[in-house]
């Protein structure tokens, strides 16, 4: 018998509306209408601007046939076109794609034709890898040139327009009253972000409104991030959508400080002259912040939050930032999940022991955001939890609302991830007696550079197409600057005379820079009796070598 | 065509979960179990406890046999239980249904019996009316008696137990590892909230998880609540469920100070022992706070936030909560919307203005909470916005996720208060060019005295019933200390001899004591020439004879 709950209480649209962080800037942008939103260069930009501006770039995009469901590509560094991407997209139904800038032409062909991109905005900056990209693509987005004027401020060089029309004229011509799209339902899409992944080719992880909602807003609690908080853009904006802080800051009326490069100078300078109070970065940022030449440092007039992720913040740089005045929070999340959904939730008891054990308490990844309802270590077999010992080990995994829809036109891969009814990160933990957990290894062969995620099967298969290659195996080596860099391992045909150089040489023609393996060891490499690569002793070795290096 | 993002991308276990609060008290038990989530008179509670009790309590309602879509009743002060009761009903699939301890046994016993109550947890200080309440019901609650520890140390008197179980036995005798159940859907029904409406029978406002989810974590969003802020309990948890802080603050892992009763030395007391960040309260609870004795006022080590509604805070008690060290935020709601879903969300250039200015700002109700996704001003026969001018009347409407699921069993109330798309506030008022609103008149006859809402046509009722009256008329009147109370104008019979003290002592019979009209004015009521009560003209005059007591 049905309760007299659910009697006569049905959903309607005056107690129903599907969650979407769109509706953040609306009201950012009522409320706070001549709050600065987005300071970049000279350039500032209040929230009525932005809201308008995002308007018009919505109507533009509609004016231009971009509707439901379609893609629109953005190929930009952290300058206000992307935020603006983040919002006007969407507003017209549309999912926002946003490339990698470091990719080279092939992968970002390879995304492009993938989610069926309609239309690309492209910095010129970046114009000579789009424009090999699209010589070999299938479709044919409509190019809309992004031009930036810090660039032409600093009197840099930028590329060739593309296309036959400027973003911002794009922008100008479009209806500043424009009305925008609801999403149908909070879990259309909103944007697909593509990962390395272990195989080949790259899979788009599609993200819903309802997701990024949650956690635009999860970074908020979380974090404590307070009403007009100042945030600095040192975190890709490609990046899992800047782990969703783009629509965050819209939720706090805070604003973007926008640097299209992450240099020392610009960092610090940003910090003092708009009173920064939160960043994000991988820890090579940090590193950036620390090594930065004394002239350019600047005493921080207030303490200033910093999170990382992607590795474990060392000691000796967590006593250096604290010292800098920052206070650094360690966080853990994948593409799939929208980015950061894991908190090393700091318990303030813990300031009382030695800076060494603080250290590794804070190396811990630690415990689910609030916007994510389960995150536990499992045996990948069985689904059992592990002992929260310390030491099992098990495969990390996620349940919640701040996990991917799945994976762009690829079933398989979905139903694979998602096995059980658990999201497997690949990744290999343990949970310690108090709930906390630890990653101790990755499954997935992922190395990860510079908080760039690079796919080591990426790299050996660049090598294995070398005819003088008959193995390869890739692996992460420690690295004090980018946290891993990539070791390749390489088995040569007998009588070869290839040199380290020319590896490297065919490795930078068919890879991205910063996949380029650093090291090369050329030799038998270790296998089991069956024949499998024997990693961790790969990784043993490359760790080896790397403190030799020292 | 479906779009390839409408494709192979559905919701499983992994991606999609229900949201609800009840999340928030295990994350923060698990993360911070040793940090003290209750405070009530000597007594501290850790959120290992406080989870653990509510598990043991969820239990123990199950072995009682409540489970999905019922309703459990409780007539409890601001103490531990009542705070637990907010967890462990909804963790057995039931409905909260929480008690104005203020009504009388008659309305008490129609929310009874209206809710189809199956289990009534009661504090023996109510026990008289309960007791009065029971002989009248149709339903027969399973009783559980909670005997205040505070009570008894202060060896005050509480009445005579009810039931045949204990509460602190109930929940011992519970089981600390119970597997909770999470909503079947984020839609079901967390509690129902009774609210005295303008006809006679009060209407039970049903909230769900998904609503409470979401104001919860837009109190913390929208107040900058942040991690492991102190809060101190002066709105009683009986309204809207205490705006849904009892849930916000396990979103932050924060500390609830529990009062049993709103006196000033109480308060302060608290505010300077537990370092007090945050409270809530009608404007009365600001006159308790600045009219306390000199000795039982402390100095603030630290600046608290002060959450207020049901009237706009007056220039000169603003002026001295700031000198006393508050902060004052102005919010509006209506039980329909779970409390506060609007806030008169500050603009610090604000700040440099005279006084008098801000006040007149502050007194305007603002605008909507992210979780709300619309709020306006609209004329009620074509839902058309009013002009943003500051002076056009309209009712003001909501619409969004935290907006009530509806009336429970009164379909045709449902229907009509979300008529058109809109939740019909029965509010008016009027948008300013910024914004932000403001009510003018209610055209709902409420009167809200020091918080509470008296239905001005219940209490006619009890007049009309009178032998010797043969018409009444009740409106608010402005009181300094209240807020507002009811003033009553009656016509009475021809050669009708009855005193005020006669009718004083009628409506005491017949109606709870903060009901009572506190002045009466006998004599012919203004009425259009259709006959209709003309309410306004009886406002204007007890304005003026409230002027006129001062």
């Amino acid at each position: 018998m049905a309760s007299i709950y659910d009697q006569d209480l049905e959903q309607n649209q005056a107690n129903y509306q599907p969650l979407t962080p769109l509706t953040f800037l609306e009201r950012a942008a009522t409320v706070f209408p001549e709050r600065i939103a987005i300071v970049y260069g000279g350039l500032e930009i209040t929230y009525a601007e932005f809201y308008r501006r995002c308007r018009q770039l919505a109507s533009a995009l509609t004016a231009r046939g971009i509707g439901r469901g379609d893609t629109v590509s953005a190929m930009l560094a952290n300058t206000p076109p992307m935020l603006e991407a983040h919002y006007a997209v969407p507003m017209c139904g549309a999912v926002l794609h946003a490339l990698n800038t470091r990719l080279d032409a092939g992968v970002i062909a390879f995304q492009l034709d993938h989610a069926e991109s309609k239309l690309l905005i492209t910095d010129t900056g970046f114009s000579s890898t789009i424009a090999a990209a699209l010589e070999t693509t299938q479709v044919t987005p409509l190019l809309i040139d992004y031009a930036d004027p810090v660039l032409a401020a600093e009197n840099r060089q930028t590329g060739e327009r593309l296309g036959t029309e400027d973003y911002e004229e794009l922008v100008s011509g479009g209806d500043a009253e424009f009305a925008w799209l609801m999403p149908n339902n909070e879990w259309d899409a909103i944007s697909v972000n593509y990962t390395s992944g272990t195989t080949g080719d790259p899979k788009g992880v599609v993200y819903h409104h309802r997701g990024a909602c949650l956690l635009a807003q999860g970074n908020a609690i979380t974090a404590s991030i307070p009403k007009h908080a100042v945030y600095l853009w040192t975190l890709p904006m490609f990046h899992c959508n800047g782990w969703c802080f783009p629509w965050t800051l819209s939720a706090v009326s805070g604003t973007h400080v926008c640097l299209r490069e992450v240099r020392a100078d610009a960092i610090w300078r940003a910090l003092d002259q708009h009173q920064v109070t939160h960043l994000c970065g991988a820890p090579v940022v940090m590193s950036t912040i620390l090594n930065a030449e004394p002239e350019v440092k600047r005493p921080l007039q207030r303490q200033v939050d910093f999170f990382t992720a992607a590795a474990p913040p060392p000691e000796r740089v967590l006593a250096d930032m604290r010292e800098a005045g920052f206070n650094v929070t360690h966080l853990y999340g994948l593409t799939e999940v929208y980015g950061p959904a894991v908190v090393n939730d700091w318990n303030s008891e813990w300031e009382t022991l030695p800076a060494q054990q603080q250290a590794s308490l804070k190396a811990r990844q630690g415990v689910r955001y609030h916007a994510l309802e389960e995150l536990d270590v499992l045996d990948p077999e069985t689904l059992e939890p592990v002992p929260r010992d310390g030491e099992t080990l098990g495969e990390v995994m996620f349940r919640g609302n701040v996990v991917m829809k799945g994976y762009l036109k690829n079933r398989a891969a979905t139903d694979e991830a998602f096995k059980g009814g658990w999201f497997h990160s690949g990744d290999l933990g343990v949970v310690y007696p108090d709930g906390y957990i630890q990653l101790k290894d990755r499954s997935k062969d992922i190395i990860i550079s510079g908080g760039e995620n690079i796919s080591s099967i990426e790299v050996e298969e660049v090598l294995h197409k070398h005819p003088q290659i008959v193995a390869a195996a890739v692996v992460a080596m420690p690295d004090n600057k980018w946290g891993e860099t990539p070791c390749a391992f390489v088995e040569l045909a007998q009588g070869s005379d290839v040199s380290i150089e020319d590896l490297t040489a065919w490795c930078k023609e068919h890879l991205a820079g910063f996949k380029v393996p650093r090291r090369y060891v050329i030799g038998a490499i270790a296998k089991t009796s069956t024949g499998k690569v024997q990693k961790f002793l790969l990784r043993q070795q490359a760790a080896r070598l790397a403190t030799a290096a020292d």
